[in-house]
This record gives structure tokens, sequence and C-alpha cells, in this order.
């Protein structure tokens, strides 16, 4: 299960400072902590960026890539967006993301194709609503599959993302165990080692305390493991959370184990 | 996942010199900060009680049962002291356990009938060893369930556990992960909702740091807990490893969740 860190966001004022003033510095230190924290990739969630789009998403990707090799993960709902980070972009890159959604399978999914990047393509109907059931997530995949090997893509490159809702939803609690089942049977229903992601953070967003949040994610992630979850997006400071993933691995990895070689 | 308390062992020098005097205090303090702690059963491991098996067992299980209504569990390979102890317990009783051992299949499976117990039956090969491979534990739960119906007995009063070994041992890692699809397969070998129960700390005997063995512990019970187990074998004083088994139950429950109802 590979760490996915979520803390380079525009919603964090230092980092959309700088992106407005053009200051590498900020982002690059944020970006070397969250590397010395155990994240193997950076998710680099600009927003919209409504007002010039490809300037300021080329602006990151080049920031960050100066200071790691991690594969980057472009998350942003803007095309032109992604297009511009892409085009700039040397190391392993994920786009995040696509879902059944038609203006994004139009013009988010070629970009796939375009730049050989991997993409995330989320479990939602294409009104953008939650599905409710097992069978309607198990459905939706294989239309996003299906969607994704018309496009001439290999479906090796397609991480699927069940949509994680949170706990204090009337059903949330079905839900993230129906989520569990998922990510199980996704291999045997598409008929191969289907890679899958989930934003752990969904689970306790909302009101709440945070000792609570942060006990129940980190039982959470342990059963995504053991179910077979590729990636997690998750906050790379919680460093509890970072350890039991860690865990996880030494369980799921199956290699003789030893102390000294610790947790990884 | 219903958590039973490990902590009343005859190993530990208190418990050990209260059973020789016959001094109800110190156990009965124990057993109050056991069930405090959040314990839904109390394992008695009394050892094999070579001297005065009856006499010792029954005043255990009357010094606990006078403090608390929760199930006991008689942890001891002596099937006098298993008698003894079931003569006089009023809470509900577990017998631990049986395996396919020829001898404890005639003296001790008998009790559970002759006391309407329930009994925990353990995954290894009739000469004692623990089996290697994912089928062969199957294979064992097959044949336990076989003698247990062979005695007229309800399968649903077996309780099995798959015997969990150190990560240490060089297949540890793999044999911890086979434990988890023995879990989630049984209901459908068996084809009823089989009870489970795992002993928690045998999963990091042996040297190690204590840091780590907790992370590790904590890690696999959400696992074991998705995988659908009903009881851990746990010490009640690991206060972290309670709070997960708690996040699990909260998980695995299904019911509608609110902060303010809490972990249960």
């Amino acid at each position: 299960m590979i760490r996915i860190a979520d803390n380079l966001q525009i919603t964090n004022k230092r980092v959309s400072e700088a992106v407005e003033r053009m200051d590498l510095a900020p982002i690059q230190e944020l970006v070397r902590l969250m590397e010395k924290n155990g994240a193997q990739a950076i998710d680099i969630n600009s927003g919209p960026l409504n007002r010039e789009p490809a300037r300021k998403m080329k602006f990151l990707v080049e920031a960050v890539q100066e200071v790691t090799n991690l594969p980057l993960v472009l998350d942003t709902a803007n095309p032109i967006a992604i297009e511009a980070g892409l085009s700039v972009c040397k190391n392993k890159r994920i786009i995040n993301g696509v879902s059944l959604e038609p203006k994004k399978i139009e013009t988010i999914l070629p970009l796939a194709n375009k730049f050989d990047a991997e993409i995330i393509g989320y479990l939602l109907l294409p009104d953008g609503h939650v599905p409710q059931s097992l069978d309607e997530r198990l459905s939706l995949a294989i239309q996003l599959y299906q969607i994704y090997v018309d496009h001439g893509l290999d479906p090796k490159k397609l991480i699927i993302d069940p949509v994680l809702v949170p706990v204090m939803w009337q059903n949330g609690i079905v839900q993230a165990k129906d989520i569990l089942d998922v990510i199980r049977q996704l291999p045997d229903v598409l008929g191969y080692p289907v890679q899958t992601v989930i934003g752990l953070s969904n689970l306790t967003a909302g009101q709440g305390y945070q000792k609570e949040k942060l006990l129940l994610e980190r039982t959470y992630l342990s059963m995504l493991a053991s179910a077979g979850l590729s990636m997690v997006l998750m906050n790379i400071f919680h460093t509890e959370t970072v350890a039991v993933a860690k865990a996880c691995n030494t369980i799921m990895n199956q290699t003789v184990f030893s102390w000294e070689t610790g947790l990884i």
C-alpha cells in the first residue's frame, strides 16, 4: 500500500500565497518534509485554478519535482491545469481524476493516453452522486473499466477510488464496510489485479473529536490494507497513521520479518 | 468482536501466591480492574495445576464470579480442573480448549455437553504441531466440526482458534495472512456463522521492541476484525489495543455512528 501525501493543498494559506507569488521555497520545504515523514507519492491539490491554471500548475509541478523523484498526483478538475502540469512533469504521474461524468471523460481521460499517465477513476454516478450499495459500486467500476478500454488505455493504469463517505452520514458505517468488499471483490469482478485508492480523511470529515477520528482512521486503514488497497491518500504528518500504514505493509507484503529491518 | 482478557494467569506471581494462600482479595482486585478496562470475558489461565487441581480451580472460579457476571474461560489442559471449575461456575462458561489430540477429545470434549459450555477448538495437528497451510487449517476445522457433531454437540458452541504463530518464525507473516483467510472462509466452508477466537499476543511472542510489537498487534487486530473474528484473547491493560478493538466494533457492527455515543 503506497502512501500518497495529501498535504500540498491550495486551501493551505502558505501554499496559496506561494503560488500567487510564484515562490518556490515554501512549496519545496513542505514537499521535503512530506517525503521525510514517509510520503511515497505527492498529491498536488491545486483546486480549480480559475485564474491562470496552466501557469500555476506548471509552477507547482516544477517546484515539486525539483526536490523529489516521487510520483506526482495532479489533483484538480481543471483539464487545462492537468494538461499544462503533465506537459512539464518528469516524474511518474497520476491524474486525479475522472468519473462517469461525461465532461470529465471527454476532457480529462484523453490526457492519460497523451501523457502516459495513470488515472484515478471515482465510483460516482454520472451526475456526481455517491452510489448507495455494493452492487451499484461494482457496476460503476465495470462501466469505468469499459470506457477506459474503449479509449484504448491499459486498464492497469486505471486506479479505482470507491469514494469513502463520512461515518457521520446516516449510513456512513454501512458504506465504509461495503467499500472494504468493493476493494476485495474488484480483482475478481474485473479479472485482473485492479489498483485501488482511498482518501482516508473522508472517513471522519465533519464534526468530531480529533483523537477518536484518528483512531477510527487508523483502524479502518488496517482493514483497507487487508482488503488489498493499493494506495492511500492521507495526511502524512499523522505520524501514528503512517506507522500503522507501515505495519500494514509488513503484514501484507509477506516477507520474512525481523524487528531489526523494521516496518516499511 | 468480544474482548477476552488474558491477564488472570498463574504465571503472574501475585495470582499464584493468592491461589496458594486461597486469598480472594488479589484475584478479585485484578478481575475488577480487568472489567473496568474493557474486558467482556475473563480467561482463567490456571496452568496445569498438578497439585490439587479441583480445589484450586474451584477457588479461582468462585473468586472471580463473586465480583463479575462476565463469561469465564477455563484455560487449562487439566480435565479434572476444568470439570471442577465448571461444576461451580454460574456465569456463562467457555472451555479452553480441545484440539484433535485424542486424549483431549476423550477427556475434555464431553465436559462441554455435561456442563452446557462453549469450547475452543485449536486448529492443531493431532500430534500438537502447527499446520503450515491454509488448506491444512481448513481441513482441521472440518475434522473438529465433525467430531463435535459426532459427540452430539451444537456446532454453534464450537469456537475455532486458528492458532496464530509468532511473526518471528520463518514463515510467521505468511501464516498470519493465511489466518485472516481462514477466519474469512470458515463460515462458507462449514456452512454456518462459525465463532472464532485468536490469542493476539502470540503474534509478537519472542524478542522484539515493545512499541513495535504493540503497533503490529493493533494493526493485525483490525485486520482480524474485518475478517470477521468473533473473540480476541488479549492483554486488557494495553489501553490503545482496547481502543482499537472498540473502533473495530464501531466499523463492523454497522450501527448509525455518532461521536457522542462513542466507541464500544
